[in-house]
């Protein structure tokens, strides 16, 4: 049976890819599109390459009528979710792909986001949007927070490692290499083309905002406080997103871990020990591929993890927990290859 | 019922691109790749991105076994498919990717192509494969020869419009641009990423091979020998491809026209008059947009069409005709929304 | 002796590459820097590239003392230098790079940038900022109005020609190409990175500004008033322009006019014909390359002509104007290799 | 004086790179060019955007007159200079931008480049060409070893912090980046624009054959072996480096360290402590630039380099050298302001 979708926020990057990927979902139908400073636009002006689907015109939040929708997309900016949940009926299912609900920390959400958090009192009832990981309480739950680009990036291999103990919880060392449409856009004078094609450079280095979720979720998989170093860097493509991880451990222990993790899972992709993953081998699906290598220093290890940022980083993972909490196949839409070249 | 496909030529981009598309078709199944110089390679070294799929490994063409295939695309070098299609057994319905049966003329062939052609005899039941304008022809031949994509990019708007007398046909310029995928895989300094990217630049000016079949259409539609200028240029950026049209005419009669012409075609979108069709917008998708605007001098209009030369200008139109052949759903396997950013 | 410069409007690109240029100049000295929206920000905070120099800070305009200052260039918008020319002090002579002075007539100003012209009546005393055609003027006058860069580009070949009547006034076709870092610093979503790379798009169709200052030179040149077709199109490149101009006329006299016309010419590079001028080979440079092919139309011919926008069509240019009217070596500070790759 | 210059291996990008910088040399000139596989072509054709310049037609090396020459440069692929080295007469001083004399013991170099050392007795004869730290050793030298990019980029910051041990020698991480134009003009697919533009990979992951000059610098810098982890990347831009540091250290102490060190030097450049540096800020340019950042892990900070690969991490730098073995200025060619945007 068709199940009715709204998408909040579509005039957003991760919004447009949510519309792209569930236009050709099986079961799914697009029956609500909001954008408060566009409302009243049809998407294929705001998004022209959407121009020949038949889709709802833009919508303020507030004139979205949710009584026939399954599950609403929360496609926003951070800080806006916690004050918009309670204005949702309770029949629709919620996927924010904001940080909202990704704490389970108000301190720490005060910490990262300079906000207060209004809704604190359902988090216990969130689940955090890491597919496979959490799929079970994805399952049962009524809000899913969505896991942030570089910290799915990141976590897709480090948990299961720190779970079973195959790395060292002090020393892990994450560089990670962002495309530009992480940034979203916004009109930002850095992310004009002039200014950042042919460049590279660090930013919020020691202060990005993923790393309160980063810290969380990998203490919890260690079972005792981790603060890995972690640096974003700004690569002058669209998509595409890689966290090169220095850690200590054993190779093959952890390629063998990893590929036990992993077995049977559609989007995460672990390759040979030694082979290289690139990002414009992920571009447009939904995979995240995962490489080990032993460094040359004994007993330490570097991990190669690659992902489209726009896809198992946000929508694509997004519309993964939404089958999984409406008990659709989970790659239902999902299918998609890589576009490569 | 499920067809059985074959890709000659799967190491190439138009090769990979088919078995991206036919990953996701319904009925389609890839049976067979073929690439003399990889046989025995599996796909996924050669492609890595396709390397979470189950595929057949490398063959050589002499290896392919055509008892149950149902239709095989050339995605082959220029010279070899008027060589080959003999060893093709007759229930072997054939796309033919490269130029070899394209032209009607075996003159026009060893002109722009330096080959005497060795099947010319088969050139009356080979269909030209444009499908908005040769659909019933496609439909019963066992034969189709793909466009070339600045060719369709062309003569998508030309073609009705010449045929409707409401475009000259003297002081036709058709700029062209091109994303540097147009050119293949094959290792040519100039397509190296530091000689390509951050430029552009003109080629093959009043001399590229695309001209002979260009000249042939134009001048069947206008019923009359047409030679227009066309002047190819590449572009820094992977796929996408624009011809820029100068040429005589009404702007409103032309948009009348294009309007008519492509009412109800899933893939042939004529975009309000004055509007800006970007390739970017079409990535990835199977589409070709067109938008009409008068030009300042009076009774000239300029003409924008768009498409991306892997897809509408390569695999997606030869998965649109091969659909027709084999009388699927012609949007079969290519319901894919643009991929934007 | 070192003559002082004063940069007005240095928060942009042109601004900016100006100090480059000046920065290895042997007798220019930058003595003052404006841009009233940074005014106290030194150059490095606003271009960090140019934080090793040592520059004046960033100042309003009518907080420079202008007593000392021999030459101001105007690398303001629009509509800023008409208004503010009669606040500079008599001895100082001014390179404008705007457009207000370009036109010679009030009523075309108006119609092109949709304001009314505050000192036409200086018109007469300013030259027109295309050194290799109007140097004996530049080198008199107080004002030079430094050509557009699509102008510059299409009048390197087509001034001469026109006079030399060895291309037709009637049927001049210019599709025009330019990488982004035209399009200025302003924030423009169509500019960031994410919507402008890996894509093309035409863009001002039949109505971009620069068509008014090119009508005037190239009905000058022609001697009658020519109209030619004049499209600008969106490179996902920063720096380089092309010009792929149809006319008719024959190809070797084109040839022989425009070497007589450049011998000796720093700048200007006439290629053999039938070569291909690449923008990546003038980059950072202030050459302009030309090349003219034979059309396979009898009579007709394609001339493809290239530069680095910020340079040889915008501040490269002026400040060859600027050596010109301070009486300078003409190449001072411009014998900058391109740099490629 | 002028000097006479030739430079060996002038069709790959770093002999282009010295050609444009010593075409604005005050006192260097350029009296021969080599390329064998090229020898008889004028450099512009090998070069395009050099054909303006008046230079000499290639040869082969053996058919270079040495006897006027001054300084060779050897822009040779790794593995020819230790066996051409004895055929160049003793006046002439090298600068050798290969690998081939960077390395102490041949032990290392067969290790890392798979060679045999033909003249490892040269080798105490030879600097090590990174002149802020080998100034004076560089002054005295017949034959300069011109440091490899990605080790120039951090041994930079590294040399000066181990030796006033202000970083610890246990546990560096140097996560680095780098545009295509390090990998050379050779044919490769990888770099093909189509498979490396809108994409991102790491590559020799713990094997790269820069590891053994940085282990040696490293090493005699902190007094005792270092092995630092080091992970090069591949990032879709022509030129640019980065490397990002990861190490254990003060960072207030590593900024008065490194402030303190390049005092006065003129192409290295320490920007204020948590600054972020930019690849696309030194384009073109011989700066490097590095900013110090504390990390969140207390007693850790992060390190950020960057530079131009083609300039101060290879032609640059090797002019740079060669000004200082020839009594030049030292900034004598390299005056040139970041090429930005």
């Amino acid at each position: 049976m068709t199940k009715k979708i709204a998408v909040l926020g579509a005039s957003g990057y991760t919004g447009a890819e949510l519309v792209r990927l569930i236009a050709t979902h099986p079961s799914f139908e697009i029956a609500a599109l909001s954008a408060d400073r566009k409302a009243g636009l049809p998407m294929g002006e705001v998004f022209p390459h959407l121009r020949h689907l038949d889709l709802p015109v833009l919508q303020k939040i507030d004139e979205v009528d949710f009584s026939g929708i399954d599950l609403a997309f929360f496609a926003l900016p951070h800080g806006v979710a916690h004050g918009l949940v309670r204005q949702i009926p309770d029949h629709v299912k919620i996927v924010d792909l904001s940080a909202d609900f990704r704490l389970r920390d108000a301190q720490e959400y005060r910490k990262w986001y300079k906000l207060d958090h209004g809704a604190m009192d359902l988090q216990p009832a969130v689940a955090y949007g890491l597919p496979e990981i959490y799929r079970d309480r994805i399952a049962g739950a009524r809000i899913t927070a969505n896991t942030g680009c570089y910290v799915a990036t990141s976590l897709l291999p480090l948990i299961p490692l720190l779970r079973a103990g195959a790395v060292g919880a002090e020393d892990i060392v994450i560089d990670a290499k962002s495309g530009a449409s992480g940034a979203g856009r916004g009109l930002n004078e850095p992310l004009l083309f002039s200014e950042a094609n042919e460049g590279f450079k660090s930013y919020g280095v020691a202060g990005h905002r993923h790393m309160g979720e980063l810290d969380q979720e990998l203490s919890l998989a260690a079972g005792r406080p981790v603060l890995a170093a972690f640096t974003p860097h700004l690569v002058p493509m669209i998509r595409g997103m890689q966290a090169t991880i220095y850690a200590a451990g054993d190779a093959a222990e952890i390629q063998a871990v990893l590929e036990k993790q992993y077995a049977g899972e559609p989007f995460v992709d672990i390759l040979p020990m030694g082979a290289i993953p690139q990002t414009q081998h992920v571009k447009g699906s939904n995979l995240c591929r995962i490489a080990v290598h032993a460094d040359r220093r004994p007993g330490r290890v570097i991990i190669l993890s690659v992902l489209d940022n726009l896809m198992k980083g946000a929508s694509g993972q997004a519309l993964q927990c939404a089958n999984i909490m409406l008990g659709e196949a989970e790659t239902a839409g999902l299918n998609l290859a890589p576009v490569f070249p």
